[in-house]
Order: structure tokens, then sequence, then C-alpha cells
């Protein structure tokens, strides 16, 4: 049993893919994804993180054709990283049942049929989420901002470990609208059509 | 409780509305939207359905400009039906807890706070569920053209109705991708969470 979480920043994504394994008692990888793969190459995660969340052409320049990074280096480093953070999902994802959030980890672990929830919700809905969970001095603009970049580079990787596009539902076995919703008050129902969704692959 | 369902043809999502009201033992409203209309203007309910599945811009020509309908008669009638439609689902839905499949449904009961889902599924699944109820002698090539034609007549309908475009998850509240399954085993699940959505709606 693999469930794989996509979402929107801000939908409450992660939050109700954390809730869900607690719910059906199996593991929840996310941060730990980013923690294991400092620990194989001697990173700092802050710096795993940030790779990870970048744009994915700033580590693959040859991609874009039309811009050119000067430091070698640097992009070894994010192609080392990438690479390593689809490794060490496969690792984990044959290890046990779980839930794994982000990562592209539907396009990475797709021989091994995972369940593919995506989660969104409406502009509004995220912007209060984010505020709720603001640092001091932060602004609405600014917010909204970082929830454009975030999905952004989120797509942008997306699209380049899978081929597809970000978000379609097509790509996706349940597509979540959290919009005016506490993921947690959504979780027994949630858990319970996963449950008839992966008696039915067994048959 | 409402619950609207849209669906691509051939998706099984008005199996999945039927069963659904069955398991929430509340009412559904598909055919029953059609028998009545034809009640209203003493229409055959065949004509009725018919014109219900036809492209609206045939309806309403002035919305199109580029054509001209030689039928006014006809004109009258088909907008008369489609009218109807709107007023019979609005007049049903307000009398009781209920699914109502198709009819634009979901764009109709705004005001009445409906849960709207959508339920789609992948070509090779929809063609096989098609296949297993067609009639003697129909093709795959004309299945596909059927398809193709019914979901375009329906996408135009919603949006004539709605205003917005069919399909797009942002739409709904719940994406239900049927690929490889079988309707009634999703069942248990969905109507859990169908439940835990109106909790939350409740308070």
């Amino acid at each position: 049993m693999i469930i794989t979480i996509s979402r929107e920043f801000g939908s409450g994504g992660r939050e109700l893919g954390k809730l869900l394994s607690e719910e059906l008692g199996i593991a929840f990888y996310d941060r730990k994804i980013i923690e294991e793969v400092a620990k194989l190459h001697d990173l700092d995660p802050r710096y795993v993180e940030k790779v990870s969340d970048a744009d994915i052409r700033t580590a693959y320049p040859m991609t874009i054709g039309r811009s050119f990074v000067f430091a070698p280096l640097l992009v070894d480093q994010s192609v080392k990283v990438h690479s390593s953070r689809m490794q060490v999902i496969k690792k984990l994802a044959s290890q046990n049942d779980c839930v794994v959030a982000g990562h592209g980890a539907d396009a990475v672990l797709q021989d091994l049929s995972p369940m593919n929830l995506f989660v969104y919700a409406d502009q509004q809905s995220k912007l209060q989420r984010c505020l709720q969970r603001a640092e001091k001095g932060e602004t609405e603009t600014e917010i909204l901002r970082q929830m454009r970049q975030i999905d952004r580079n989120r797509a942008l990787f997306w699209e380049f470990v899978s081929g597809g596009k970000w978000g379609r539902k097509e790509n996706y076995h349940l597509c979540i609208n959290t919009s005016g919703k506490n993921p947690k008050a959504l979780i027994p129902g949630l858990s319970e059509y996963v449950k008839c969704w992966f008696a039915m692959q067994q048959k």
C-alpha cells in the first residue's frame, strides 16, 4: 500500500498525508527523504531542501538551451541531490507501506502501482492557511508570490520526472479539494476510500 | 445533503451516483428529471432526452452568431425543455436530500451548496464499459465517436449554464478516477467521505 500525495502549496496536502498515514498505521515520508539524501552525500539538510525546492532548470541547464550556468560544480551537486531523492524514495517505498508527500513520488514510484492523490484548494483557502503559519512581518503579497513560485517549481520538477503535465486530474486516482475544509475532518472518509481502492487492486 | 455528479461518458459516473444514493438512503435523480419535464409540457420523454443530450448551440442559435436556424418553433421547444430541466432540478433538490446525475446540476443548484463530484476514467476503461453495454453490431469506432460527441455536448451545456470550463478539477469538491475500477467497490469509502464532508459543512 503506497500512497503518494501531490499538492498545491497551502492546500494542506502535507498535513492530510501525515494524518492519513497515522490513521492507516503506515509510514509517512516527506522530510525523511531530505534527511536521507543529506546523510548520503554528507550535506546540510537545509541545503538539500533548498535544492529540492528550487527551479529544476537551474540544476539541468542544458534542458533550457538559452541559459548558461557558470558554476559546473554546483550544478553537479544539484543533479546529485535530485537523482538521490529518487533513489531514496524508491528504497523507502519498497521497504514498507507508506504515504509519500511531494518529491514527484507518483512518477518515481510508478512501477510499484501507488495510489496517487492530488490535493488542491482555492486561492483564498490556501492564503488563509499560509497566513496562519506565516512568520511575523510577511505580507499577503509576499505569501502569494511564494505560493506561485513553489507551485511553479513543483510543477517543473514533476514535469521533468514524468514528462506529463502537473495537476491534470488524469494523472491522479483521486483529486481532493480542501477549500474551506479542515483536512483532519476528512481523514476518516478518505482512509475508508483508500482501503476500498486497494482492496480492489488486490483482486 | 445534495450531491451532484458530473461525469465523462463511459466512466460509470451514473452508476456510482445511483449506488451512492442507495448507500446513503437518499433520492437519486437522473431519468426522473427527463420524465418530469416531459409531463410538464406533454412531450414524449424520448424527445426530451434527445433535446437534453443535443448540442446546446442548436437550441440557442443566437449564441453562435455564424449559423441560422430556419425552424423557430423547434428552437422555442428546445429552449423550453432546457429551461424546464433547470426548474425541475431546483424543485426536486429543494424537497429532500438527493444525488443528481448530469443536467449541469452543480451549476444549477449552486445556491443550495451541493457537494460536487466529477467522475472520469481513461479512454480504455470507458471504451470497455461502453462495449459491455453496446448494442449488437456497434463498432469500436462508432462508440468512440459517440463518447466524444456526448462529452462535447455535456461540456457545451455545462459551460452555457455555468460560464466556466467543464471538467476542470477546481469546479468540483472531489474528482474520482474509475479507471480499471468497479464503481460498486468504491461506494463504502466514497459514502464515508461524503458524510465527513457534510458533517464539516454543518459546523
